[in-house]
């Protein structure tokens, strides 16, 4: 597998499920957010030789939940809601990366959306809410 | 860890990444559904000491696309679009059950309830639509 | 148009939305929970002739909300998060009804589920996540 | 109730339910898409004196039809699923637009986001999964 375009480096301390599935890389986007990145491998495949949907979702909310804790000063926060749209298929040496806005973070809860892409083509469309838990 | 309750035997080619992520486990229910189940271990936690959202996701994910697959006569299907309700915490040791639902099976969409378990307390609430590719 | 189904009697003091799109019934089921009951009619209904999806939305919503409130002591809530499948077209005529299940109530958040049927078949299916405001 | 801001005129034909809870109002956005708006007026209220959740889901999934028929020359479709997202209230006299992107436009499905705005606020954020119906 080739490694990560230049610019990303990989996540450190991602805790113990994003290092089984990972690794997932990083990179600061022009506007300061983050951008993870992942190369989708053979063991990301379901049956039928495209990423596993929960793949995607576990990419997603792990995007989804570092951009709301370092907009809440690092405050611990829980995914409550995640719905995920399959655009298309991701193939295997497929570059993924997860591209995160955050909509509305309140005291209680913060609102979150989230595209994966590989290149311009979307793939996934996430919409998240977490508790913030102060 | 613990071995899987008795009645589950471990799913037999479930695809490269439930490998990677389980071993995933299966019985048959009373009306004849699969149950699906998982020991939740160390490497499915995340930073904050239980189960990763995306694992929960993955799991709810698999166990819809079989029961839509043996609902449809085995036609492929995909998923379309997948909510995920996190209604509390899992921990390390506990043995998540994924219990399913097939609403509506169409010609061209299939609508599925999936409800994730610890013992009798639920942990996860699901829907997911998913197209049928006949 | 016919009335309500015997058992029903009409909402006293929906609100105003409600009062708009109603009258909105209710029965007492079985199970204590309350069970919210309309009919359709013309004014209903969308270009192609069936029930519009934001009627059939806005009833979910309200039977969750009632829902919510009548687990929580009488609590104000207020709808964070509203996913709605539709699984079939409603007819002029038909009469909808809203099943609902509270599948957890914590002191910040509640999480529940709704089914619409005309009789035995099930129409729309929802969950929501839903903020308790003490 | 002030009229609609310059720029919107009345949708024509909208349908019986969006001419019981309208009037709605459309413009041209820069890219050609169409913006719709609303006045929300008492009888739009929940109990609690802001705008009923199915008001907004509404108005969302109108937007979400209308957008997804206009990228498909027209061409019939239903919603299968929407997901709406309540950041914050309306009140009463507020000017609620519905700004909506096309995601993905399919042979037999489209996925959409919607964004309810009153000014710059976010008040509402949707998704939608259509099925084409050709």
């Amino acid at each position: 597998m080739d490694a990560a375009p230049a610019g990303f480096s990989q996540v450190e301390d991602p805790g113990p499920f994003l290092e089984l599935v990972g690794p997932v890389h990083e990179r600061e986007a022009s506007d300061g957010a983050a951008v993870l990145g992942l190369r989708v491998e053979d063991r990301h495949l379901n049956a039928a030789g495209t990423a596993q949907g929960g793949l995607l979702a576990t990419l997603a909310d792990a995007a989804l939940g570092r951009a709301v804790r370092a907009s809440a000063d690092d405050a611990r926060s829980a995914t409550v809601s995640l719905t995920t749209d399959y655009l298309g298929p991701v193939r295997c040496g497929e570059w993924v990366e997860a591209h995160t806005e955050i909509e509305r973070l309140g005291g209680r809860l913060a609102f979150a959306d989230c595209s994966l892409r590989v290149g311009e083509r979307e793939v996934v469309r996430a919409r998240a809410v977490f508790a913030v838990l102060g």
